[in-house]
């Protein structure tokens, strides 16, 4: 494949995902795979990432940026920690070298918040946020998803963020909970059915009661026989009810703030912030802001070295 | 067995718990098993429990009292829910009969809350509540467990009543979440331990960052290397104070209040409780209490029937 410049891959715990670029970001050629941390450590990392290279047709010397669970201890090469607060700057400045015998492969840190009260860590969602520096965006970004990320940013600074484990409580629930039968059924939560603003705004105004509400679905399924599409929709909005609660706690009135998602995940948000009265959020692509900040990553490292050399 | 004046059962979802008891509620035998309603309902609810009745020597005619999820629509013989506000006497006089050729056999039903901004169900519990109505107890009575209850009593009325899943979301947060590893361990949380009162104070104080408090468990664990048992009972008392907060904005001031649990519960919810400044609980015995409101509706519905035979 002729003109690429670098390749970038966020590889996580569950899913791999690479894009050939062009100097100025552009996408040349993608692979994308469930072969996350666990898949990929029996295989081989290198292995792995070199099948993915030579089906695109990637030969050596082009250099590969990474970001994700790639570089946790349980990854390839541990990429320490950088804390906050931190400016986005030095993620690059931080990245650990893989040791390869055909090209520069380079894994970018993750965050560590060391405060005794408040201790959290990331590792793959910096990465956009490099791209909403890039952007000068200043607020609150919100990064929606298993583990949802609030981050204070500030002049291409994170000065704080926090970690809700929202998704994964969704999951659980409606997996292997008492309340599963009262939410059963095909498909996602839908942010358009009535039940979803409800949860909302019970999530977000009696925070404190959600484990009675979420015992309210079941026995809203049982005496009044309330659908479990609906059960779904209401367990879905309280809990981003909740979440939006507990930013607000954490991070004071919620103005400036940045939506960061994709899909299904960005339509509930968007719905639940308005439902919230968080008016206006910016709206980034998760997706294009992980490209994006890898992009930039991979400028900085290695075009200085390109220019060494 | 001679002196048996009724046999009463507590037939639960995971557990069976049976006594033979004399006139004045004095236990004259007792059996426990696993046969909850899965595994009973496989061999037949009269064949367990008439096993265990020829066990304790108990012959025809002997009349038995039960309560607990037998009474639910999966269960021996459906006692539909008796709706709230209601005396608890009611329960007694809408018990139902279960058709045996041996001996009388009832079935206490469970309560339904109707209101349809707080429905909820209890199925077992309620017999407890009889016996703290027999000792004229007013206020509000927490009773622990993996569905906790909170009910609001009246001069022997359940007023309304509100189900919080703390016990559930324990088991699973720490059996199969993000956070296990950083809560694992043998053994249980440890309401000595000073992470179960700093738990229940964040969790009492700020309930709205709750899940963000679960997912700083693992971060700490990460960072600081907090040991998992510490991490525990920090997890335990994080869900109790914030069922503590709920119930506070629910049923206000928590004053009056009455701890009806045994064994490692009662002893977490009464530290609980003194973190929280909540004076001076009364404390009931859970399965006394069980004991005692079976006992007392095997009285009111067989004593009648005795003294007009």
């Amino acid at each position: 494949m002729a003109g690429v410049a670098h390749v970038v891959v966020d590889w996580g715990t569950s899913s791999f995902r690479l894009w050939a670029l062009d100097g100025d970001g552009r996408v040349l050629g993608e692979r994308r795979s469930a072969q996350g941390l666990a898949a990929s450590g029996a295989e081989g990392f290198e292995a792995v990432l070199e099948d993915h290279l030579a089906a695109l047709g990637i030969g050596e010397g082009v250099p590969v940026m990474m970001c994700g669970m790639v570089g946790s201890r349980a990854g390839w090469v541990e990429a320490a920690y950088v804390d906050t607060p931190t400016r986005l700057d030095d993620l690059v400045r931080r990245a650990v070298t893989v040791p390869s015998a055909s090209r520069r492969i380079c894994i970018l840190p993750g965050l560590a918040q060391r405060d005794p009260s408040q201790p959290d860590v990331m590792r793959g969602e910096e990465t956009q946020l490099l791209a909403l520096a890039q952007e000068s965006f200043d607020g609150i970004a919100c990064l929606p998803g298993t583990h949802s990320k609030w981050v204070a940013m500030d002049g291409g600074d994170v000065t704080r963020f926090a970690t809700f484990i929202t998704g994964e409580l969704f999951q659980l629930l409606r997996s292997g909970s008492v309340i599963a039968p009262a939410v059963a059924g095909a498909g996602d939560a839908n942010p358009l059915d009535a039940a979803f603003a409800l949860g909302v705004g019970e999530g977000l105004g009696s925070p404190e009661t959600l484990s009675a509400a979420l015992f309210r679905l079941r026995a809203s399924w049982l005496l009044a026989a309330t659908a479990p599409s609906a059960g779904l929709s209401r367990l879905s909005g309280l809990l981003i009810g909740a979440e939006l609660a507990g930013a607000a706690r954490l991070f004071g009135d919620l103005r400036a703030v940045a939506l960061v998602a994709s899909g299904p995940l960005a339509r509930a948000y968007r719905v639940a912030f308005e439902t919230a009265g968080i008016a206006d959020p910016v709206l980034f692509e998760a997706e294009g802001c992980a490209r994006a900040g890898l992009h930039a990553a991979a400028l900085a490292a290695f075009s200085r070295e390109r220019s060494v050399a």
